[in-house]
């Protein structure tokens, strides 16, 4: 028979991986159903079957030998590809954003493809006080009413702002239900679930890359307090998987194609922040579950072409990498470092703050009638924040250039309110503001400062109804933002407190009159570290960005200090960040790899059938029927005994490979009837001769399944789960008396709440005994209605 | 009895480990024996169970309350520490190398302990352009003869740095042979293999840590041809296990320490070379076997914590933190790309021909009467290098400061040599060489370039046997020497080459006469990078170290260029960097993460006993006598089944778990005679009434033994062991027939060659079916000889 065949060529038992993969008998067998757990034992045994394959033929001829080669390059092309796309499309989005960010407040005569500061370039009348100001960009009243002055003039700016976020906003939300609705959100604890092993059919497909990108671009410009370095992220991830179905060696295996995904949330923050370094350890600490050393490699080379790809596109018209370029003239001293670590806990508080109420508002978005009108929603939020923004400058401008100005050392933007200080009396009056000295607050200064504070009110608040709403939506620009102001607030105070009292024993020995001694730019910076970290749990990779950002070691104690404090103090409140409550809220099947599981449960508590249940499911290896096989397919997978009388256990084999082997053979092979005897072993036993062929199936089943005791304590069992990536094990006590059989999945069946989960019996069921009693509509809800969405791209 | 009261202290059957740790009933059980594998399954599992029983305590009172949350800051408390303690020795070290180094070439008349140039700091009387000069600083001539010009000087000052040196290396020798002999070498390799879990009593100890320091700075002060940056690792390893004896949760348990380790191997790359982000890169990606997340983000803070230490103590006079701090002032162009390829491909070279002869010269010193005489090699390699180095002045000068001179820009050192070119006419004869423009090579120049010809075959000679004598010695600074020699060859060979031809198509366009077009110092360093890499395969840390030298993304493409080219050079030829193939000369057990493991066979075909072997050696569960017991013990340890006729496994235990057991109930429990019954069942089988009492070992079973099929591919079984980090496992066939036992491993009887090693019964067996026929006379040779160094500390 075809399958004898097969089995023959690969003698000693273990190669029956490369038969499904090299040469694909039987189309399906070894794939997955959507919203499945993959194998990772089962998906790198293949790969390295085939790695093995490909290294033996090579010796044989110079094609076989270049086609090892090209395979052994492959990746490094892949990560090429995926490094010019996704910096390409980086650089496309910051561009279009600027663009239409500008298009609210006005529009430039010369063309309107123009953003501001383009505009301005093109015209020669600027001048270098008033590089903003130039008459070719007209403000919408100049263009209505052809008046820039005034009280009407100021409303018809007033509305027209309002009209565009409104715009930009239905756009976007149209768009993300229209054609894919998991464009929406973040991405990231999507993209952590799938490269934990989840497959989530579409997610990353090519629909969902074009719908993100535009909305992405549509939702940044309508001015809601949202950012864009977590759906980069997914875009970028959404490229990578892409490109994957380039390669054969990729496109067939979920677990190779992990790797380059792991790689591809390197890139995403590489290009977000300009710090290639700190978006791979961002994919290390945060998103990846299988990090190879071979994937740091090749991720920060990705990261490194994206970002050298977005430098050249130079959307932000400076040439440089960085999106926040800073550089401090002080240095910090030790006394400051009090300063930080209270930032650090007001990160942390706000951390914590912010998750749990973001949570309960999207559980009830969830739960009550709200999450029935999507687009009512977005509406609302983005009128609200335009209504609210417009009056205060500093929530008015995007929340990049709010970080950007934040973060600046004085001297370097002397024309902006927040540099209001007062000329002390010894500078002559030539120079303005050109000493970098401390000096008291003017004017200026204090009115920055209460829009400062109440634009921190309004951020605060606005984010947490913000995000999750169905537009793509980032959280690192809002939380920075929170931080930054609250930690320039903090600069200020402390300059002026420094200034008025250099007599105080805290300042005495470092801070003299006349002396540059505090950075009120170093706070924001180190406030924005650590509202992120209290948000997202970061840290290393947090550090490492910003030190990417300043370029000197100098500031990372500071940045450490502030972060390690938030990390605690959040911590203290519950110990998951906003991606982990995300996925909890969400139901998705994840293993945590940071969480301690502190259970001191056995295996024997998780298994099923629990004892006393009806017996596990089993099949036999010589003495059952096609028919009878077909009947048992309620479980996802059965243990293969020798027979029901002595179950002593030979494989394991999975219902959907069961389901098209038998399909496939009743196609192809002739005399396969309902009553023809499946065959698990290597020598069919003998048959009457009237009896039908039998149907060999040795060749679909794992002769190597995971076994513990049922004494194996809980920690050590999502050990191995975690370590080896198992999507189901078998429990043996005493002899292997009583298996575990795989139950499906519980989503699998419309999800019905559980009253407990599964079992021990596969990763996804383990992470379920936790999560159970959370209310899991979100699949419901999201899945695609589209079919071009749930097509081929997986 | 005794245990029986324990055990019922733990319901539930998983807490035996707790039972071992937190009440010690039995010292000794639990640990392991010298040169033996730890399991790590077992020893996070104690772990596990300690942080749960404090966590449970900490609810109970205040006082649990606080040592909870001392326990859960030891941990920082113990990075702390060891960053202080690392960074304080590497500044040490430093200052003390330098002195010595410079007191080959002369003394202070100020005072003996100044080195060079606080000699002449010291003093007024410097002008600037001969820093360098002053009259309290005397070379030997001057103070011998009184003379510091002519041929008789020279000849003094040759004999006295002769002297010096072989003083030097004489004491070093002398000292590693006298008080700790696992001083010598680099320390990394072993490093590798204790963190992969094998034990090295003493290597980590308080008299390596003293010797290894001390003949440190004598081997790098005499001249040889090696650097501190390995030994700096060992150094900081030593430092954290010892340590770690401050804090119980590390003492006792030998997985958390290692994860110190991990740390420690971080900080020591830290303070060699000033790089915190590189030297946490460096440890995960080329030392570290289990580097889960938390260890990250505490070798990150310990690593700055080193850092930062360093740069107080300011060894380098310069308040820089980096050991060469490098400022270019000119892009690179994409066409210099071909060059800094070239050096990948030299590099590359380099690297497999140094490891190739490397080993072959160390194995002929482990086969030939060579290795018996190690003072008399070391002296005579002194004596050749000094002999050969004095008359050059670049390879007289110490490793370091001749890369930090490769690696700078001219405008930086004009006084060198290296700079020696011609003034263009049209530059003013005022300024010496202050344009940074190409100018055509002088005198000077050329002399340099022939010094550094010789200078680097030199090196790469003398490097090869320096390496692996039985001195302190590091790789990083001679392989970074000789690839900046080559890379600054090159580098001037192309500035010459586009002066001379601007009008060259691949010069046209972007190198105008008068441009600074070609940065030498960039070749260098380059160079340097691809060197290192070839020798020890590192890629992204090398990378990132460099990055942290010039703190500029700019130069990170040539970087990678050049290390990716290296590395893709070398191991055509060899995949094995100089660590791993010091690892398998050694004979070491360790599983290297990265290889990927090619053989297609089974488990089946490495379990012991094979079949048709005798039977495994296996215990009853109530059966047995405590005489009996004792008998079997020729294995390290046994399955425990049900009876001899019904081989229903049970669990496993250890000989030595079992012998001490044994041993103390013999002392503390009455009635425990040789016919005494050994029970591991729950509840005691009945007896006759005149029978002793039976021996309860219920609690020294480990109850979730692993267990695998035999038919388990032999990838999936390496794989279980790496990840895992188990030290046996049971295979079963059908039933639970056939049980594989743990052989003793074979070091522990004296290495005899073994024709195949003994299994895949544990992890370190496993190693040796690779590395079966390497002669293993390491440990005989280096086993300690002193009871001071076998002591206290492991």
């Amino acid at each position: 028979t075809y399958l004898l065949t097969l089995r023959s060529k690969s003698p000693g038992g273990n190669g029956f991986w490369l038969v499904d993969l090299l040469e694909d008998p039987l189309p399906g067998v070894g794939t997955y159903e959507d919203f499945n757990t993959i194998d990772w034992v089962r998906e790198k045994s293949k790969d390295r079957d085939r790695h093995r394959e490909i290294t033996n033929k090579s010796r044989q001829s110079t094609v076989a030998l270049l086609r090892s080669l090209s395979d052994a390059f492959s990746g490094w092309l892949l990560m090429l590809l995926v490094g010019l796309m996704a910096g390409a499309l980086a650089g496309g989005i910051d561009i279009a954003a600027h663009w239409l960010t500008d298009l609210k407040g006005g529009v430039c005569l010369i063309g309107f493809w123009f953003n501001h500061e383009h505009c301005c370039w093109t015209s020669n009348e600027t001048t270098f006080q008033e590089r903003d100001r130039c008459p070719q960009w007209q403000s919408w009243a100049e263009l209505i009413v052809g008046n820039s002055e005034g009280a009407f003039a100021y409303i018809v700016n007033y509305l027209m702002y309002i009209f565009w976020a409104l715009l930009f906003a239905f756009l976007a939300v149209i768009l993300v239900r229209a054609f894919a609705p998991y464009a929406c959100g973040s991405g990231i604890p999507e993209i952590k679930t799938i490269l934990s092993g989840f497959i989530i059919r579409g997610y990353l497909g090519k629909w969902t890359l074009i719908t993100k990108t535009i909305t992405l671009v549509l939702a940044v410009s309508s001015g809601l307090s949202l950012g864009k370095e977590g759906p980069l992220v997914h875009v970028a991830c959404c490229c990578a998987n892409i490109l994957c179905h380039l390669f054969t060696k990729y496109r067939k295996n979920e677990a190779k194609r992990r790797e380059v995904l792991s790689a591809a949330a390197a890139v995403g923050v590489s290009v977000a922040f300009g710090a290639p370094i700190g978006g791979v350890l961002f994919s290390l600490e945060e998103v990846s579950y299988y990090f190879p050393l071979k994937t740091l490699w090749r991720s920060f080379f990705a990261a490194l072409v994206a970002a050298f790809t977005l430098r050249s596109i130079n959307p932000f018209g400076n040439s440089r990498l960085v999106l926040f370029y800073v550089e401090f003239h002080a240095p910090w001293h030790l006394i400051e470092l009090a300063p930080f670590i209270l930032l650090g806990i007001f990160g942390g508080l706000w951390g914590a703050l912010f998750i749990r109420a973001n949570i309960a508002w999207c559980r009830r978005r969830k739960t009550t009638r709200l999450g029935h009108y999507p687009v009512i929603e977005v509406l609302v939020v983005a009128a609200l924040t335009a209504l609210i923004a417009y009056p205060n400058s500093y929530t008015r401008m995007s929340g990049s250039e709010l970080i950007s100005e934040l973060f600046n050392d004085c001297s370097l933007l002397d024309s902006s309110q927040l540099c209001g200080y007062k000329q002390p009396v010894n500078v002559s009056e030539t120079g303005v503001g050109n000493s970098l000295a401390d000096r008291p607050a003017g004017e200026g200064l204090y009115t920055a400062l209460w829009q400062l504070a109440l634009a921190l009110i309004f951020k605060m608040l606005i984010t947490v109804i913000t995000f999750g709403m169905k537009v793509p939506s980032g959280l690192f620009i809002p939380s920075m933002a929170v931080g930054a102001i609250a930690g320039r607030l903090l600069g200020v105070g402390m300059e002026q407190l420094a200034y008025y009292n250099h007599d105080w024993l805290i300042f005495r020995g470092w801070c003299s009159p006349g002396a540059d001694c505090i950075t009120p730019g170093l706070y924001a910076m180190v406030g924005a570290a650590a509202c992120l970290g209290g948000v997202t749990r970061m840290t290393v990779s947090l550090v490492v960005i910003m030190f990417e950002l300043t370029g000197g070691l100098e500031y990372i104690v500071p940045l450490m200090a502030a972060t390690m404090t938030s990390k605690w103090v959040a911590d203290a409140f519950g110990r998951e960040g906003i991606y982990e409550a995300h996925i909890r809220l969400n139901g998705y099947p994840f293993l945590e790899a940071k969480e301690e599981f502190e259970h001191s449960s056995l295996a024997v508590d998780v298994m099923r059938p629990r004892r006393g249940d009806p017996a596990l499911a089993v099949l036999t290896q010589d003495s059952m029927t096609v028919e009878e096989v077909e009947v048992t397919t309620h479980y996802s997978g059965f243990p293969v005994v020798v027979s029901q009388e002595s179950q002593r256990l030979v494989g394991f084999v999975l219902r959907r490979d069961l389901l098209i082997s038998i399909d496939n053979a009743r196609k192809r092979q002739d005399g396969v009837v309902s009553t023809s005897q499946v065959v698990f072993t290597e020598h069919a036993p003998t048959q009457p001769p009237e009896a039908p062929p039998p149907l060999r199936l040795r060749g679909i089943m794992d002769l190597s399944p995971f076994t513990v005791t049922d004494h194996t304590p809980m920690d050590i069992t999502v050990d191995i789960f975690r370590k080896l990536g198992l999507r189901q094990y078998l429990e043996w006590e005493g002899v292997v008396k009583n298996f575990t059989g795989k139950k499906r999945v519980p989503w699998e069946k419309g999800w019905e709440p559980l009253p407990r989960c599964a079992a021990i019996v596969s990763a996804s069921a383990l992470f379920c005994s936790r999560a159970a009693g959370e209310p899991r509509q979100f699949w419901q809800e999201v899945k695609p209605r589209h079919k071009r969405q749930a097509g081929k791209f997986n």
